[in-house]
């Protein structure tokens, strides 16, 4: 599998005119390509680019209404509820955070829960807004069932990420991740290169470990059971429990205070996907002075980067540093998109125009950017 | 290691016996014996009359400070920091989530971070405080460095419990755990054992996995490097970044919001041992009628506990469910606590008085509770 390289602002006019083409506003549209766009320069093409058809996939199956605003059912100076009216996830999640901001500039906390959405892309762009108010975030998704919790055989929770940032210098704390111990884009991969699963990955319909890529997926696709393994595994002994309670704490923030779809039910509707989201925003000027309190914890994620390394590692990393690395590479070098996903997105039709500066002759070639 | 079955009642009675022995108010006795008790009942021995002989070397060597109050350095209708002065964990601890109780019955939520405390016991008895008044509770604590980092060799992080809690038919969701892989009581165990410690806990000296415990201990004990995994272990392959992504988020709402000591310096100095607390409770009434959310998230526990099982598995828990049935069991039949506990608490002198009707003839017996 081939890739090819854009440059980031090729791949923003394209974005452009593809959301353009799917009815969304100018505004709207680049509320969607900041958060995909986001994800690619960060190093996360799963949640790139890539996904663009899965979202034109929705939209034409009838799970996404792409002309639905979201609509706020509860509200307090330091909460809310958001119903997306199944609309564009990233709309919905634009539009919570937003509010959890606000609230939390001006009451010192934001909580925002809302049922009825759609998939928003990585859980980090929304803990991101905040960081980049000078505030906390966290963000959290729950998806269709692929996690199976301990001692189970089937499926009932999402790969539910939780993303919690803070600022700091050089660059923020920023930590992104699913609570299952890796996402279904991973077996996908050890699928396409027919390499046997990790120990400690995936299960069987049985609930029994499994390193069969294809007959995991086979199951996942065909809700036979089986599925993923929470973070810490299968048995409590490496902390299965773990993972499969922070699954459920983004439940709580998600489908239990909105009053939305559980992981178990998510993308079993033919009009909706059901997906909720949870949203946090805390201004640390409710704590202190917050310049102090960033150089604090700036200081404590430059002593964890100079700790002592382990023999053979070249270095200790703080969360967000890959993706601030990441970024500065791919703003130079262009961003990789696999050969597959600009093919499925040429099949469109009618997307690859001029203003974009991505056509037909473009897409045959390998590289495009040196 | 043979062990000893006490009633609920008489252990209640020789901790009261024995924090009074201490100097502190039947009050304040009350607090701490709870907080270890309830440990006990829910069979997390690591973290109940165990820890008594841990408090009175640190009230002896001058890091627990058993006079001293805590202080509200600064207070807002949605959070507080709280300087502890030392004085002992529970104490400090037991009014800073109250005052996080009572900030989110008055404005929906309450955030308090506190510094300068010391060990707390389980996270999850405050988490529980909130649940136990109709509030969602979270409660998290940074500790002596024994989490290694991914890619290093050093610990730098505590234990780092975060327990999240919320209320629910027939019990709560109760989740209190470490973002280590494992806490330093299970090394012990194994030590004591003389058995191997699994493949995914410890790294020694030189930041490679270990699995020999007396080593690993040492090490820490020493602070030679080494200590035990994150939650995930010690490759980003099974995802030991998260782990360490947890640990940091309890260091950020514990240390850092406080201003206060990272884990890689408690414990590290004479007249007192830094730890930090870090403390939620948000109101379900601020996101909808907390009767149906409360309903709501009944249902997926329930469905949860319902769904298939793994081919030999008997049972699947929601969080929480172990400790009710614990409870249960250990109310009806007694709380074992081992024999070398009872001696060394014994070794205090004259805390087993007749009071609390544990003497010597009763501490010679293997078993007073039939």
């Amino acid at each position: 599998m081939g890739y090819v390289k854009w440059s980031f602002d090729t791949l923003d006019r394209f974005c452009g005119d593809v959301f353009s083409a799917f009815g969304f506003s100018e505004e709207d549209g680049n509320i969607i390509k900041d958060v995909l766009l986001t994800a690619d320069l960060f190093g996360i093409e799963s949640h790139g680019m890539q996904r663009m058809v899965r979202y034109h996939k929705g939209i034409e199956k009838g799970t996404i209404h792409p002309q639905e605003k979201p609509e706020v059912v509860f509200d307090t100076p330091i909460s809310a509820v958001i119903d997306g009216h199944n609309g564009m996830g990233q709309l919905v999640s634009h539009f919570a955070m937003t509010k959890a901001i606000e609230k939390a500039k001006q009451s010192g906390v934001g909580i925002v829960s809302v049922r009825n959405s759609n998939h928003y892309g990585i859980a980090g762009y929304y803990a991101k807004m905040a960081v980049d108010e000078g505030l906390m975030g966290f963000s959290c998704t729950n998806s269709e069932a692929i996690m199976v919790p301990t001692f189970a055989r089937k499926a009932m929770l999402g790969s539910n990420p939780i993303a919690i940032a803070m600022p700091a210098d050089p660059y923020p704390f920023w930590f992104d991740s699913s609570t299952s111990v890796v996402t279904r884009g991973k077996l996908e991969i050890y699928n396409k290169r027919g390499e046997a699963l990790p120990e400690g990955w995936a299960l069987d319909e049985n609930g029994n470990p499994c390193s069969e890529a294809p007959r995991v997926l086979k199951n996942i696709v065909e809700k036979n059971g089986g599925g993923i393994m929470p973070l810490g595994g299968n048995t409590e002994k490496l902390g299965s429990h773990k993972g499969y309670g922070y699954g459920m704490v983004c439940e709580l923030f998600s489908s239990i205070l909105s009053q939305g779809v559980f992981s178990s039910s998510c993308c079993t509707f033919d009009d909706k996907t059901g997906i909720c989201h949870g949203f946090m925003a805390i201004n640390p000027a409710y704590f202190g002075d917050p310049d102090a309190i960033r150089a604090h914890l700036s200081e404590f994620m430059e002593e964890l980067r100079n700790a002592p390394k382990a023999e053979g590692a070249e270095r200790i990393y703080t969360h967000g540093e890959k993706e601030v690395l990441a970024e500065k590479e791919r703003r130079e070098n262009g961003i990789p998109v696999n050969d597959g996903t600009m093919v499925e997105i040429g099949l469109f039709g009618g997307f690859c125009g001029r203003d974009s500066g991505i056509g037909p002759a473009q897409r045959a070639k390998t590289t495009i950017w040196n």
